[in-house]
């Protein structure tokens, strides 16, 4: 569950601030977008499937946002895209597709989400000392990639998937899992109160 | 499109607030959720299937919004489950299963899908007279509630789907709506700037 190696990545890290809501909420999140333990069984099985094409993954994802002027310019300065911080993003968004497969779903996992979602909003690019670029990923950005971050991922479970009940199972954990994410990344955006 | 006999129901009333992002917006919010014209065809397509199943499919979700304490907070009072408070909000969640599949996603829908997030963050239970409940519904479920409200539809689908791929592109269109509505929803949400 460790990666030391990947500048700004924090999963695990103590100094990391605690949740806003205890275990029981934590479950009851859980409960409201139905992520069971059968769920974190079939994310795991999914593990060594997707681990070899993460990068193949990511070139997939890059290329959408690459494709999409106004996802890129999240990345971009007045000279463009910056490509040391895509760089750098890309190094912790492959943690995030290993971490999410093999995670504990506990308070540890949930206070980096809560840090992903930090850095999505508020000083943006402050990880990696980026400076130039958007303060924020816009909100409505982040719930509408839902869609290609997990409609992308079936083709890459069907290369390891036992039958198409199988490869069903595994990624409707996935689906779960990355809105479970998205709920979590919110708290960063959402006014005072209202999460 | 127009309901004049749901009390509350607002979809093309010209005294909402206009979007916050001009139809280019709109447009690249569809693309970040891969929503095309064929899905807008497919919600078409599923429409006449759903219709008939509507009051069903409301039975389904509000049995688990009523199973989960934590979900039906948002309806209740200290006295308990706000029944009329339910009940008119079922009547307008029909309208937004039927809405979601023949709308136009223009800016009169969005304006409305804006309207919706208003009311289930700030002054919630204004529209229909209510006291005592919960001012918002927490934000985090809001986004968890994509799972059950998208996973649930598909056995309703299926009924009329005409093979495993026409209820594929039915079923892929809806999540993506539900995501965007998400997206829209969560504006009333978010701080200042950020969405």
């Amino acid at each position: 569950m460790t990666a030391p190696t990947i500048p700004g990545y924090r999963y695990g890290d103590p100094a990391l601030p605690a949740p806003p809501i205890d275990a029981a909420g934590l479950r009851d999140l859980f409960a409201a977008c139905l992520l069971s333990d059968e769920d974190l069984a079939a994310l795991r099985e999914a593990a060594p499937i997707i681990e070899p094409q993460v990068e193949a993954i990511l070139d997939t994802w890059y290329g959408f946002v690459g494709s999409h002027p106004f996802l890129l310019a999240a990345f971009s300065t007045s000279e463009g895209p910056d490509q040391r911080y895509l760089a750098a993003v890309r190094a912790r968004f492959g943690q995030w597709i290993r971490d999410t497969l093999r995670a504990d779903y506990d308070a540890r996992w949930a206070a980096y989400q809560l840090e992903v979602g930090r850095r999505h909003a508020a000083a943006k690019g402050r990880t990696d000392g980026v400076a130039g670029t958007p303060e924020v990923v816009p909100f409505r950005h982040v719930v509408a990639l839902v869609v290609p971050i997990t409609a992308t991922m079936r083709p890459f479970l069907a290369k390891g998937a036992r039958d198409a009940e199988h490869l069903e199972r595994m990624h409707q954990a996935w689906v779960k899992a990355v809105v479970l994410s998205v709920a979590l990344w919110s708290a960063a955006y959402v006014r005072e109160g209202w999460w």
